[in-house]
């Protein structure tokens, strides 16, 4: 059982390599009758686009979705919506010095270790190009979300050790930042941040917090589908995630119960959301390649020195925002539509 | 889909409420002719059990696990491993003040806003004790690993702010130690701060540490099903969990990709494994159920005065270790198993 | 992943061998608030039990459920349902001589070449035996069909070369017949057919027809999980089936469309329920287990003459038709609560 | 959860309505390093199209398969195999006349129950165009299967009362005939029959029988994953299917246990394969759509006289003896890497 689906009763499938022909998915499972704005998918695919903030990779796709299937005069069929995206920028020649190479913090030798074989080409399924189809997946479950009132935004709330003021958040200004960083000091600073460490040939890890907001009590399964474990594993999905933190989070492990009980529960107990806000964070490690010389471990177990030559971000979590977002509506429409079986 | 069935290749189901008849659960595919040490499992679920520990609860159960099937002259058929644990010691009157009051910090009015209904005695099933019916599928999945040379290792790495040194750690001795922590000198302040806080009928969170020694390189799908994914999942289902972070989590989003590429990679890179060391961390908040006065919600939404008669720990995390451990066996076998379809 | 498991939102897992120490099974995803009767499931159970009719076997088992978990009150609370039923009568002296010789018609050679390992008493969990558990999850499931106004009947259609007159069928009347044929001249022969076959030493097939009322429109998922497609894996995993009909059935291969379409449709168009009544029929083959002597081969390759000395049904519909029912409720159940999930 | 997927360890979900932009589908969990021979599947899905023989429709499309992931240098990556195919030649407009209309014996209404909401052009998705997904995921499965030595050999035995003669067929010939029948007299009175039918402006139905060699002993899985019901719902899955037999099949009722365990038992004892040949045969009704004039219901519950303009097969079995074989394909080799798991 290969890992490439996500959700029970809303259920995403997604293919394709970075450099191959093409990347896409399968959307399984979203509720007829749905009147899908397929241009607002669209868009928010583009927040996620290499190029949509000037702080991303040069890597510039046009990254236009393709409808295949699963609805019918603008309204979803109930049947698999099928869609994809083709590789057209793929410069995969920038990437022959890396046939032979592994390069470090990266997945290259482990897919190696597991298929005993390997498409070298821009990490080829373990790029984070990948993460375009859980967009589009995500995008799809935000419809059926908003339907029941749901919004989930998610933002940069830190990049390396600058962290936004929670007293300064304006949820609705996100996208206007080339950050992501809806605290406008903090954002003009982290900025700076990312470009100078750019023109260090280097990167920079960071955090997305995300805030669920109208989400009904109910929501979570007994046991190991509890809300926040499901939430866990998908943002542990995302490629360089590191941490995952719901409500209090690493802060409780330090507090009394006394003091711990008084607090917001970060929207859910014992696995099941209560009805208010649900608050959780992501860590993220800083980007892998960069441009700095490292040294490497080649096929043969000999030491190369590497400076990459693809383009890369000098910092993840601007692009990951969208992909936070995404994965949390993936995992809140499953359980919506899981809850109603809930009861008779 | 309800949630109480744990894994893909191996699955764990698991059953009941904490004051009903039983707890128990059934292994499916767990692979045939293993001989099962029974008296092993036992003594991991010994671990676990209320008084295991002099720093935990009072409540005493014998917890002896019945064997129900799937074994024969010793070894497993292939065929489901049935088990379960009577409730000997229920003491259901002690829970008669909760009918209609919602405990602080607790899942009481979530289940009931999910299912229209609960079981309030002792918190039904989202009382830790089903995490008993996890630690005996972790414990038979342990005696597949041990056989693969893999080794999982839990302890307690911090109670409220005092933190285990990394340079002392004896990993051997965990279970000589009440508070489960290798590092003698701090586990010693631990445990003085554990009675400290009992004393004060308050409680106090802390942090389990988890080293998987000995896991083959390929461990872990493409995608949505990353072992740290699967790990973050599994460790989030844990009662009382906040936060999850593998190889440098939290702290490598502070810092930069030329010092990060050059840390150990906590063992997973991509999603799978990659033959070093998997070391996570599990942030546990302090137990709702303190024996202080707090206030709390009623049916009606009045707000009453709550002092909890039941016994319950005034830290979770020494009894957190073995169930860490276990739900870490879980998710290891699951994906070793897996990977044996991985290529031709 | 082991076949342990049925459905996918209603689903069973159960577990057991004939003659070990129990079998039984969880149902996680019943809705919450059922009032389920038990004595009416217990009933159903004992439809099935050898003994039930005189012209079962001589094994008489109790075969009483003990119910573990789930309910609260006598009310279903959404959590795992987790119930048992002890190997009280187990004779496994009788199958001392099977321990090295593979039964012709039993699945004896093949699960040990597939474990390379069986518990050989009783024919271990290839037993018809485990199909109690199956009743038992399926009688549960029914409490919630009938809810819904959906009734399941099974009932004897075929023993031998006898077939039952569909014009003169009595549904009220199946269980009032020892061989469960409402049609009382056609069972009266039958069970005259069955005590000479039993006379002889021998065994006789047959078929049992179901016929499902008051299901709704629309249940049935497209294409791999089509209504009659869930019926007919259910059906054949019953122990001895051979066949599966649907509607119309084989007689449908020979017909021309356009007298074919004048048919009623067997209540199921392309994959979905049409609100008629859903008509199937499961043909079954002779017991394999015969007093007659036999060849049959043993361990090392050898033939041995084989007189079976265990107890076991001339002929194994009649006690068939309480399984068909319960595996057809476990379908229909699932197919009701996914339905939910269809629209918007 | 709804039914595009198929399979678990060897998974194929599928997407695309007739008349829609495309179909196509993903294979997860095929292992890496196969050499995987893209002409052979076209040649595959060829056999199954529209026009690949003179008693089929005359609906023409090219159906060539567009690959879009999952290969590298010509093997498998261990990852996603996505594909589609475009929708071509659909005269949507013949369907207009159906907008409003329910087909006799077709999907329309029950659909349109479902979901609320429908996709008339051609039956949308429940249109046997759907197969051609099922047959590249099939070929593709046989890619595996051939590398174990398991051979999938489905042909036409039957055709309305016509039956092949079991003793003169000739397997390897079954291409070289239009009906796909390899008992060449047979198959001649066969083609007769189906073009005097479609002379007739009717159709007529017929069965379709498969052998499978050179399995080994122990694939299937206990209880409810037999082999057997694995391949019963597989083939109840496929468009028009009514009945399904296994081995002996609906005889075997008929039979007395002393005849029938001398009986080769259809490759399968107990739901598990013993490595002999295994034999099974579907029964197919006649296809719906005919050109005769029929009476139909619109939707607003008029009688209607309705003489389908689209293209349609006089008889369906020569075109569904691909779709047979690729779905036995699909539950072969997904029991064929659960098996990987089954011991220890």
């Amino acid at each position: 059982m290969a890992g490439n689906t996500f959700g029970h009763t809303f259920r995403l499938t997604t293919f394709g390599e970075s450099h191959g022909i093409a990347i896409g998915g399968v959307v399984d499972g979203c509720p007829a009758g749905l009147a899908l704005d397929l241009s607002a998918i669209q868009a928010e695919l583009d927040r996620r686009r290499p190029g949509s903030t000037q702080l991303g990779t040069s890597r510039n796709e046009a990254d236009r979705v393709e409808w295949l299937s699963g609805t019918f005069e603008g309204k979803t069929l109930g049947t698999p919506i099928g869609f994809l995206i083709r590789n057209a920028d793929a410069k995969s020649g920038d990437y022959d010095q890396l046939k032979d190479v592994y390069r470090p913090g990266h997945a290259d030798k482990t897919w190696e270790d597991k298929f005993g074989f390997r498409d070298h080409r821009g990490g080829g399924r373990s790029s984070a190009r990948t993460t375009a189809s859980a967009v589009i997946g995500g995008a799809i479950a935000r419809q059926v979300l908003v339907g029941s009132g749901i919004r989930v935004t998610a933002f940069v709330s830190a990049v390396g050790k600058l962290k936004a003021d929670p007293a300064k958040l304006d949820l609705a200004a996100v996208w206007n930042d080339p950050v992501r960083c809806p605290d406008p000091a903090t954002a003009k600073a982290m900025a700076a941040l990312i470009e100078e460490v750019r023109a260090q040939g280097d990167s920079v890890g960071g955090v997305v917090s995300c805030i669920v907001q109208g989400a009904p009590a109910g929501l979570g399964e007994p046991v190991f589908d509890k809300l926040e474990a499901d939430l866990a594993k998908a943002m542990l999905s995302i490629n360089a995630a590191k941490g995952f933190q719901i409500g209090s989070g690493s802060e409780a492990s330090t507090m009394r119960g006394s003091e711990h009980n008084k607090l917001p529960q970060g929207g859910i107990l014992g696995g099941i959301s209560n009805g208010e806000e649900i608050h959780f964070e992501v860590a993220f490690k800083p980007t892998a390649t960069i441009a700095k010389a490292q040294l490497a471990m080649d096929r043969g177990g000999n030491a190369v020195t590497l400076e990459a030559k693809g383009r890369h971000d000098p910092c993840v979590v601007p692009r990951a925002v969208p992909i936070v977002e995404a994965m949390a509506c993936l995992v809140l429409v499953d359980h919506l539509l899981r809850q109603r079986s809930a009861r008779l």
